[in-house]
């Protein structure tokens, strides 16, 4: 296999998993990880979720005590190695002592049978930079490789480094290779997938070459959207999955926009290459701990968002603190039925799209699977041809998947009545 | 069938054929066209080539006699019927008499065993909407459908349409149905591929169902471009080619980055789907048949247009005067093997791209093509791994397409001395 | 005098007058006109109110019948003579009968001891580009001078005209002739000002030119703004005023906006240069004389008002139905104190402007006028210290001008207490 | 006098000096000011000249060292105090030592009859924020008003400072009070004048209440350019001079586009209040003293600078090495006619300006004076009214400044022949 097959099979179907930050933000802890993660090994994992993910700041000492001041505290003391990588923060990761890293939190994760991801920003640290620390494996040192105005303009950790240079590369072979000695599975990184800087392009060749060499089949993961869709080939060459879209949240708004970003992106999903439409936000979200509300959507909503990410073949990140979830919700990420449409070897074709309504299609052994939206704020009869979905001969009923009920088609059309901002996913 | 799969049945393959702009310009007449078919018919049709497509203004009453000044004249008297459908300008097609618009000449070329088509501009002309000529099939006017801010930027001639008008697909419909009893197979449209106007959008969506109902096969262009990539989709529910590029000349640093846009829609070509590189550039071109020039293209870069424009599987249109072409230019035009490449089901992918060189490949019944291309000012020996363009086991050596030479194959890469801006396209 | 000093001194002190817009918007036929300067001879000349001016679409047949699809009629039929020289529509300016367009209507407001005034679109009627007109004094046409993109973004009535050619001259020469020759004292150009289109600053000169040429003393106002104060310079080698703002209406926000632009344009006020707030909106105002209503700003809003447009110099044209004025406005459009500040010989001086309040100063005579303004929600005390006023030694009160009440001065400071939204304009 | 007065009064006339960055960029040290002080003291101190001002990076421990990788060494060793506030460096200005910081180099330049400036950046330096540097007179520390990205583009030394925090005004203050109590006369503020970044209108404010409460008649001058017009009263209220382009150098595109810049910003020049053509490039210029070359300027369009910049009444700032200056150029810059135009009491007026030719003209005692501009890349003779030019009555001759010559007046015009880029000062 050449590197891009190597590269995708890293994540032949979409990953599935839980990420901290729609619940925790910057504040999650150990405990708070082992957590999820048990439910996730007693709940999920036979639905086939998996990744557990620490998002942004772990190595911020102060990460649990913020405030509403900052998201993101400046100039924060940080966890942080001779060679200006970044460690778990101790006073939140205390197995993290003695140089361990996220090893034996990874070792935990493992246990469970899930897989360990972090999240990381692109660049070097900037203490490093100002301390002028050394390049691991380089008679350089940060300040050399940093460049001083190449920041990212939400989050104060980072210098972007230079392409230019050796070292660059160098460093983030560094990281990679300490994460991969800790176990890690799944990396995130941020600040680079919009590409507002002009050495992000670069940034990712230089992480993706690193994972190359690491040993590991990490899968990476690029943050924050809208990815441009002019970079697709880029992304497709590096990285496992791209976000689409900036930070995803339980609105309708930015629900209904998803449907115009996946249009956009239908033609660039395929294994290992995953168009991504951010964390499923569902139960309890929060801006940390101690700030929680639950999701504001409505149900007939939740099951739009499940079946677009579904049948759009989007990676599945829970958004949300897994233990306590409500029944119902828990009922909605375990339908195999739908969750099985990820699985689907071709990607899905948007038939139609107005403001009213937007009706996708896929095939799998010769069933057909139709969604169908109603993107109106009241209840419609949202309809397809069955000749425009590719039905061939004559059909005279399907099941709708969420539900197991029957629809019985009359006449050439397929037609649901479906609830206002809501989804009916019918297989034929 | 349903209705995509019957627009995309017009052009299975990427159209092939001859347009009057890059030579001819605003001045084309009957005669021009005729001598072109001519030579098609003798020397390109067995190749392939099928298209004669007259160009912007044969509505022109001047635009033989087009000077300096202006490449279209403004307010310029034109050739129109009651109900504000431009018809050929009878100086210049003076078959046309009679009412019988480009039938006669439709039929000469459809005599020859070629087919037939013209360019429109998007909107209703200015004039119609100025004397508030009738719509045909409405008892409203063209003043009542014309949006008297919506123009084209270069071209004098026309108002878009306003959408929320139903006279306005009335309009539509009235002049494809006459294109359709004229025996028109091929409509480039202008002024609306790249959506300069908020109406553009709506605008090809009436083209396409006036084709729909227009009972003739008819093949729809967009122009200009570039294409908007986020407009993928809607492309590809209504037209059969659209141009993904200004337009082209022959101009190595246009070339050059003809490969940045094929990079960007790899892979939104299919059978009726065609992203278009814009016309080949070749032999004579002109500003009209007295201001030609020969070609600038150096004989690499020919190769190179060529070779991308038919791994990329875009549409061929020639570009120059047809009589008289150089021998050497003919060659290029009907090797059958390179245009092989056209009919090649599934899309070719691109392997490689930076600075100094571009690579792309293709498969077809257990054939893989590989396409190397040298974008720097030197000769350069390009390479490619053969597992990276996905050859599994040993191969010994190849096929070099242009000259049908034998590429030997040392260890595990295809590695080929290239002259500047050349190409080379071996079938391994 | 120079040319600039002759054009200026057409206009020494902002001109104050009715425009006939924010009521009638296109609707105004010559009773209408009558019967605002009438009203304006009686009650307002004596306070220097002279100006009666005709605003957009004059030449409209059918403006008068306007609906709610459009406020400018597409492609409308309009007076216009052989030289494509626009005429008042004989529908509703019956006067003009015969080829004497508005100078019978000239005449009878100059009867009136007042100046008449008409609006102008930048350019060419399309009508006349199209049907191929003569221009006077020229062997060409209006095609040959048209420029076919160069339209207005908001009216579709004329093409912009091509600096390059000397007929374009000559076209502005031949309406400005006209103007002159029918009695014109004040001419309002529009779409000119902010210069949206390449042509704008050469169409100003042309203009310009032809004012000078033209034999009489006509007034040259520019619309819409925002002006730009980088071409503050152009303006005041053309142009006696220039609109500073885009069209203002009764709202607080605009109102409030208009601090920031009055400070952008503080210096460019002088004899004959006139930064322009636009139309005061007052009383019954209308989309046209069937749709009114009344004013909505508060009585201390239309203080601030009328308070920052005099010290600030701009000139006044009342927007509104003059006959059957309320009485209290009247009073506030006729108080000699306040619209005295027009007459001073120096520009006021923004003294301080934050988002809560705004301070201006001008001096005459010895005197110091302050005017305090509160621009926030809630009553305020506005204070200046009187050394930052310029006014030097001990005064121990002042006269408000608005309501002739004494205001005691307290220290160093002039501390006045003021409405939401309103103003206070002292004298010491 | 009111604190605007009492700014304003700290230059009364535009400000006249020496500046090192054209000649020595970061590179300058403690003998090179005091060469070019002593050179400015006994040659251009009779003339006006005055101010000598160390600009940028005088507290860079390396500066001196620069070489071509990096005009500003990212991340470099500064010389700081225990309070974030920045220092000479102690290897480039010796005197400094024992924290005397450029008191001692300001008495120096004192007892040459001379004042003394400095350049400084916006914000504080990045180092004090990561190290936490505790904010003079406050209880916070440096990271708590630093905005973690909010930087300059150009330069890697600083954070702007948050507006919201009284600690950010105490640190305003701290700086400002220690360069009073070392003598500085002159402060250039550097990547605050165009406003890129939205704490920079703020953080002028600050600038401009710390030197007024500094107890120093310090003038303040802010950089770069290009400054907003739409900015003018803001600086205005603030500062004594402000750029009103991005940095000039030898090059006549720059120069040739100053007559716009003045245009723009002719009447916001005044006491106290000086638009700024930036420093004048003439004699021996350099990257650093090691790195020089000589004004590519000709003849002609040295005089045409001086001209400008003389009748505009910009500040004059010597970007220059003075040490060995040519005779000619020092001639050049000791014409005392030609000066004397600075302390014009009233604003230049531009009569007229095209891509050939520009007039400005200005009245003092009675006297006229005409600067006429060549722009043409030929000999040319420009000509003006002398009605144009506000001169009334007869005239029959008139003197060039520049040469003394006498000018005869034929006729009505001012006309005189003038080589391509030149520029004549005639006095009537």
């Amino acid at each position: 296999m050449n590197r891009v097959d190597i590269k995708n099979a890293r994540a032949l179907t979409p990953p599935m998993g839980w990420n901290s930050y729609d619940y925790y933000n910057t504040s999650a802890d150990e405990d708070d990880i082992k957590a999820n993660a048990d439910y996730m090994a007693k709940n999920l994992k036979k639905y086939g979720w998996e990744y557990v993910v620490v998002d942004i700041e772990w190595y911020s000492k102060h990460g649990h005590r913020t405030n509403d001041e900052y998201q993101y505290i400046p100039f924060e003391a940080v966890e942080i190695d001779g060679y200006g990588r970044l460690l778990p923060a101790l006073e939140r990761f205390p197995s993290s002592k003695g140089g361990k890293g996220f090893k034996p939190l990874a070792d935990y994760i493992h246990s469970l049978g899930l897989k360990f991801g972090i999240h990381i920003m692109r660049g070097i640290p900037r203490i490093a930079a100002h301390n002028h620390l050394p390049v691991l494996g380089t008679d350089t040192t940060a300040d050399k490789i940093a460049i001083a105005n190449n920041i990212c303009y939400w989050n104060p950790d980072m210098y972007g480094v230079n392409p230019a240079k050796p070292a660059s590369q160098a460093y983030y072979d560094s990281i990679i290779r300490q994460y991969a000695d800790w176990g890690v599975d799944f990396i995130k990184c941020d600040d680079i997938c919009r590409m507002d800087m002009p050495t992000a392009e670069e940034e990712i060749k230089m992480l993706a070459r690193a994972i190359d060499k690491c040993g590991r089949p990490i899968v990476l993961s690029l943050s924050p959207g809208a990815a441009l869709i002019e970079k697709a080939w880029l992304y497709s060459q590096t990285a496992n999955m791209w976000r689409i879209t900036d930070d995803f949240w339980d609105n309708w708004k930015l629900l209904k926009a998803m449907f115009e970003r996946c249009e956009v992106w239908e033609k660039q999903s395929a294994p290992g290459c995953w168009p991504d439409c951010d964390m499923l936000t569902i139960g309890k979200l929060g801006k940390w701990h101690k700030k929680e509300w639950t999701c504001n959507f409505t149900d007939p909503e939740l099951k739009t968002m499940l079946s677009l990410w579904c049948i759009f073949r989007s990676p599945l990140m829970l958004g949300c603190k897994l233990p306590g979830l409500d029944k119902k919700t828990l009922k909605l990420i375990t339908n195999e039925k739908i969750l099985g449409l990820l699985k689907f070897p071709e990607g899905a074709r948007q038939l139609a799209r107005d403001d009213e309504k937007a009706i996708w299609v896929n095939k799998n052994n010769g069933k057909t699977v139709i969604a169908l939206f109603n993107l109106a704020d009241k209840t419609n009869k949202v309809s397809v041809g069955l000749k425009d979905a590719g039905v061939e001969g004559k059909v005279a009923e399907g099941t709708e998947l969420w539900t197991g009920e029957t629809v019985k088609i009359a006449g050439k059309a397929l037609s649901v009545e479906i609830e206002p901002h809501g989804a009916a996913v019918v297989e034929l």
